[in-house]
C-alpha cells in the first residue's frame, strides 16, 4: 500500500531537518574554528533529539542548534490552542540561537518545525536578527536575503512574514522590539486560521494550505537560512571593541532573556510540558547583565541603534 | 463621621510600608557603607512609590527597595482570579531583593502588600534566602527568626507558610527549589479561600478571617524581617572566595531570573498590566551566566549546597 502524502512529509521533514542540523553545523563549525559538542537525547513520552552546543569558540561565545523529533500524547494544556483533534502528536523541527562574544556581530535566532496533532498538520519557523549596533548594510542584507527566499515562492509571502516578526519578537513592557526582525510564520499548510494562542498572527492565505507547496518553500528556507548571517559574520568580525560595547551588549543580551523567558511560546510550551530544559534553555546568552535604569546617551551609537530597532524599518525596500 | 476599620487598615498600611521601607533602607545603609538612590514615581492610572536601588555597594552588588501605593480600575485579565468584586483596586506595598557580591553571603527577597478589590482586602507577603553555598546555621537562624514571629501570633501560621513557600518558590522546569525557603502567604485577613490562581496555598484557617489581628502580624513581621539576614551577612561578609565560587554564584543566579521571568506571580502580573518595568525588574541579578549542561562535580561543595536545598529541610527544628 502506497503511504499517504501526509506521511510522506512527515517522514521527509524530519530527514530534512535531521540533515540540515548537520549542514548548519558543518557550516557554522568552518566559521568559527571550534567543533560542537553533542548531547543525544531520549523523551520518556517518546523520541529524543540531537542538541549541538559550542561554548567559547573562536566567533562564538554559546551558539546552540537543536534538532528534535518527538511524539506522543498531549496534555490539555498543551493541545489548547493547537490546531487538530485529539491528543495523540508529532513535533519535529531544527532551533538554533548563536550569540557571538563581539558586541559587532548580530545575535541570530531561527526556527523550523513540522507539527502534526491527530490528522492535521502544519509547518512553522522563521528567523530574526538583533543586532548590538544596528548596520543598515547588514540589516538591509539579511531583509533581502529573506525576501528573495520568500519571493521564490509567493510575493505575498514576505511582507506578511515580515510584519507577523514584527508583531511576535516584541516585548510590550519595555516597547522594545527584540531586534531588526526577519520573518515569522506559523500553522501553514492546515488550511486552518492560526491558532487562539496567536494573536499576531494576519489571516491566512490560499498559499499556505497545500503542505507540499509549503514544504517546498521550508526547504528551500532551511536550506538558505544561514546565507546572509554568514556574510554580516564575515564582514563584522574582525572589527575592534572595548569594555564599552561588551556592557552594552550584556545589557541587550538582558532583552533577549526577558523575551524567551516571559513571551516566547516554544520556550514556555517546552518548560510547562516537561521538555528537555538544557535544550530549550540553551537559547540563553552565556552572559547578562541587567542594571537599574539603564539607559544609553541621548545621540550615542547605541542610542541610535535602539532607535533604528524600535523603527521596525522596511529594511527590504532601503538602498545601501 | 468615623472612618470604617477597613479604611483605617488601608491608611495605616500605606504609611506602614512606607516608614518600614524608610527603616529598612537606613539598616542596609549602614551594612553596606554606600546610599541608596531613590527614583520617586507616578503612575498614569492612579498612585505612584518610590524605587530605592544601590548599586557595586561594599556589600552588595545590587539592592533594591521599593515602595508602591497604586490605585485605580483593574483590567479583566488583571483581576482575574482574584478574591473580591468588581475593577477599583487599591495595592500598596513594599518588596526588596538583595544581591550581594559574595558568593558567601546569600540573596534574599521579601514584601509585603495590602491589597483592596472593591469592599474585599487582604494581606500577602513573605521572604526567603537564597544561598549559594548552604550553611546550616544560617538556614537554621533564619527559619528560627520566622518561627519565632509567627509563633507570637498563632502556633499554626509557621509550619503553613513555611510549607506554602516551598511550594511557591520551586522550578519545576529544574526540579529545584529557588533556594532554602523561608514563609510565604497571601489573601490573609479577606476570610476567602484563596484564589484561583494560586494552586499551592494550604487551606485558610480561622485565625487569618480578621484584618486587624493579620495587620498585627504583618507589622511584627515587617519590623523583624531583617533581623536573622543581618546576623548572617555578618557572620559571612569576611569570608573569602574566588573564581569558582563567583562562577556558582552567576550560574544560580541563572534560576534567580528563571524563576522571577517564568513563574513569579508579582512578576508577571506587573509587566502584564503596565507596572513600571525598571521597579518590577529590579529583582533581577545584574550579572548572570548561563552555560550549557553545567552541573557540580559529585561530592563538591556545590553539589552538596544544591542538595540541601533540594531536600527543603525543616531548618527550624534543627539544632545548630
Amino acid at each position: 500500500m502506497r503511504p499517504s502524502p501526509v506521511i510522506d512529509i512527515e517522514q521527509s521533514a524530519v530527514a530534512f531537518f535531521q540533515t540540515l542540523q548537520d549542514q548548519i553545523v558543518a557550516g557554522l563549525q568552518t566559521l568559527d574554528g571550534e567543533r560542537f559538542h553533542e548531547d543525544a537525547w531520549q523523551r520518556p513520552g517518546g523520541g529524543g533529539g540531537r542538541s549541538r552546543v559550542l561554548t567559547d569558540g573562536g566567533l562564538f561565545e554559546k551558539a546552540g542548534v537543536n534538532f528534535s523529533d518527538v511524539f506522543g500524547s498531549l496534555r490539555p494544556e498543551a493541545a489548547r490552542g493547537m490546531p487538530g483533534d485529539g491528543s495523540e502528536f508529532r513535533a519535529t523541527g531544527i532551533s538554533l540561537v548563536l550569540h557571538p562574544r563581539s558586541p559587532r556581530v548580530p545575535t541570530v535566532h531561527a526556527n523550523l518545525r513540522f507539527i502534526r496533532r491527530g490528522n492535521t498538520t502544519w509547518f512553522g519557523g522563521g528567523t530574526d536578527l538583533t543586532p548590538y549596533y544596528v548596520v543598515g548594510e547588514d540589516a538591509i542584507q539579511f531583509h533581502r536575503g529573506l525576501k528573495s527566499i520568500c519571493d521564490r515562492h509567493q510575493p505575498t509571502l514576505y511582507p506578511r512574514f515580515k510584519r507577523w516578526c514584527d508583531r511576535y519578537f516584541f516585548l510590550p513592557h519595555r516597547n522594545e522590539p527584540r531586534g531588526v526582525g526577519g520573518i515569522f510564520f506559523d500553522y501553514l499548510g492546515t488550511g486552518a486560521e492560526a491558532a487562539a494562542g496567536e494573536p499576531s498572527a494576519p489571516p491566512a492565505t490560499d498559499w499556505e494550505k497545500d503542505p507540499a507547496t509549503v514544504f517546498s518553500f521550508v526547504r528551500d528556507f532551511g536550506e538558505h537560512l544561514m546565507d546572509a548571517y554568514a556574510a554580516i559574520v564575515t564582514r563584522r568580525r574582525d572589527e575592534s571593541w572595548g569594555e564599552r560595547e561588551r556592557e552594552w551588549q550584556l545589557l541587550r543580551r538582558g532583552r533577549y532573556v526577558e523575551f524567551n523567558l516571559v513571551y516566547d511560546r516554544g520556550t514556555l510550551f517546552g518548560l510547562r510540558t516537561d521538555g528537555r530544559t538544557e535544550s530549550i534553555l540553551m537559547s540563553l546568552p552565556p552572559e547578562v547583565k541587567w542594571r537599574y535604569g539603564a539607559a544609553p546617551e541621548p545621540g550615542s551609537a547605541e542610542a541610535l541603534s535602539l532607535a533604528a530597532i524600535c523603527a521596525q524599518r522596511d529594511w527590504a525596500e532601503e538602498s545601501t
